[in-house]
């Protein structure tokens, strides 16, 4: 083991901006000096990201069984398993997805064995996951069935200062409702609590958003909020949670933003999303909370659209390696 | 009437800050300058309005059922109906709302009978209104029902440079799905699409959002985009409308601000809203389409936990009363 905290770093879609930000994060010195960092891909591929990077590369390479170098340089750990030429930019495709897949479960697997203390990856195209893997979802409900986890796992969106949760999130607007239950939105402030608790805030200051417009109206417009969430609400007071609301979603960002709470857990997905992504898309990091170990990536997709280009924003990817580098951190010290 | 095009204002929640915006309005001579102003309430609340806001208030001033005075001067029909000293401030109460019902109730007929050629008014308070008016939900239910109207009208959201139109509104989130029908759809396209042109896009580049999480990422998340959205959009097309969709709705936002297009159409209350309000609450308005004269207020509420300090900002209403102004004008141009 490294003397510095580790982090498993997947390449995500070959066809995306994934090997570009992947070469970019290496050659930037608060990343590297975050963390020690174990990228886990195919030499090919990470060369030709850092030609579009135009960025040079320094690093220690091994093999899939290989013994990883003492110290603190970063390491590939190539897998051999793509040959860049072979696939199609900027498009969906099989093979794209069998390498996202494959970094993936690496990286998870170096964290479950002690290696690693955190895992990134530079941004998966979905679907082009779901042509290897046909039942994959998101990446939550792939690690929680890889995992064998039995807890509950949550997504956070964060830019500086300003974190979202939400308790329900790649479900139809139809099934949204039918979830915003007592249990559940109690259940998500907890998890909230619990994660930004161990990122740093002592204690967080959690806004909790309604479902409906104007938060219900009083009833007018929908029950959920004087129901569930309310209710909730006071159920998470009494476990000495810092939270209050529920209040329109449509002005709680304004005021999460002007300082008056850390975060905000919101009903469901595009709520907290169309806030956070209007507020500063490029800087977005998402991290997965609730595992055994912390996740983060950029909050970004794989942006078919400038692969190759060399012009995709490292900003994202850049703050959520700087997250993983200090959860690891954490989780070590408090570890030892 | 006045030779300049002229916009029946009403008092909005006069426990609100709706008597301060609209002494400032009286006040600004951008406004007072692009149509003449009939404002409709009481004079007292009108003064009391003024001493919050700190400015001086120079217009002529009638009873209910007096002839209005020749010219363009900026005039006050005073209904005499309300004591500010009766009602307590920044709290809801049946005479707020029955203040507010009856200035909208006199500006709506003032465009009706010919004598206006726009309704403007400060924020109401949806709660009092109702209050004084138990079946009243929102203001584009109560004009229907008032004006006795049958055609499609909707309600629009404006910043600078864009636009937002939604197919659902003040609808509980259980029962938007429902409401996404290609039908729906489209009529909302056509009206968003009348609607922009009437106010001088040539033509207007409409983005449509989809309904679900990721557009609903190929109907792994809903099949709404697929089987309703795409359909109407397509429809839409046909009659020459520009549109294009549906986009995921936590980025089409961003797409708009950057050019790609003049307006986007949102599928219920809150994508619209958190977007907007998120990139300038303060100058937001919103104009309610479709009804035979245009009508136009701030997107903000009545804002109690200010109402009386003087510090509400006046932008949103400015930029309200300035649209219109415009919009008057173009009417009256169009019936010329």
């Amino acid at each position: 083991m490294s003397s510095k905290p580790t982090v498993a770093h997947a390449i995500g879609c070959p066809a995306g901006i994934a090997p570009e930000l992947t070469a970019r994060m290496l050659a930037d010195p608060d990343v590297t000096g975050a963390a020690r960092l174990i990228v886990i891909g195919d030499a090919r591929v990470l060369a030709k990201g850092a030609a579009a990077a135009g960025v040079g590369l320094d690093l220690d390479t091994v093999g899939a069984g290989d013994r990883l170098p003492a110290g603190d340089r970063p390491v590939l750990i190539d897998l051999r398993h793509l040959d860049p030429a072979t696939i199609p930019v900027g498009a969906l495709s099989k093979p794209s997805g069998d390498f996202a897949m494959a970094n993936f479960r690496k990286a998870l697997e170096l964290c479950q064995s002690g290696v690693a203390d955190a895992v990134t990856f530079s941004p998966f195209n979905k679907a082009s996951m779901r042509l290897s893997h046909p039942s994959y979802e998101d990446e939550v409900v792939f690690m929680t069935e890889f995992l064998h986890f039995t807890g509950t796992a949550s997504e956070f969106n964060i830019l500086p200062g300003l974190w979202n949760a939400r308790v329900t999130s790649h479900v139809p607007i139809a099934g949204v409702a039918a979830l915003i239950t007592r249990g559940n939105v109690l259940r998500s402030l907890r998890l909230t609590h619990d994660a930004m608790k161990a990122a740093g805030f002592a204690p967080p200051r959690i806004a909790v958003a309604g479902l409906n417009p104007h938060a219900g109206d009083g009833g007018n417009f929908g029950r959920e909020e004087i129901d569930e969430i309310g209710p909730a609400i006071e159920d998470a007071r009494k476990l000495g949670i810092t939270c209050d609301g529920p209040f329109p979603s449509d002005t709680v960002f304004n005021r999460a933003r002007k300082g008056e709470f850390d975060g905000v857990l919101t009903m469901y997905h595009d709520q907290g999303q169309i806030a956070m992504k209007t507020i500063g898309f490029d800087q977005g990091v998402t991290v997965l909370g609730g595992f055994p170990f912390p996740i983060a990536t950029a909050a970004h997709g794989s942006a078919y659209d400038i692969a190759g280009k060399g012009i995709a924003h490292p900003g994202a990817m850049r703050n959520a390696m700087l997250i993983a580098g200090r959860m690891a951190a954490a989780r070590r010290a408090a570890a030892a």
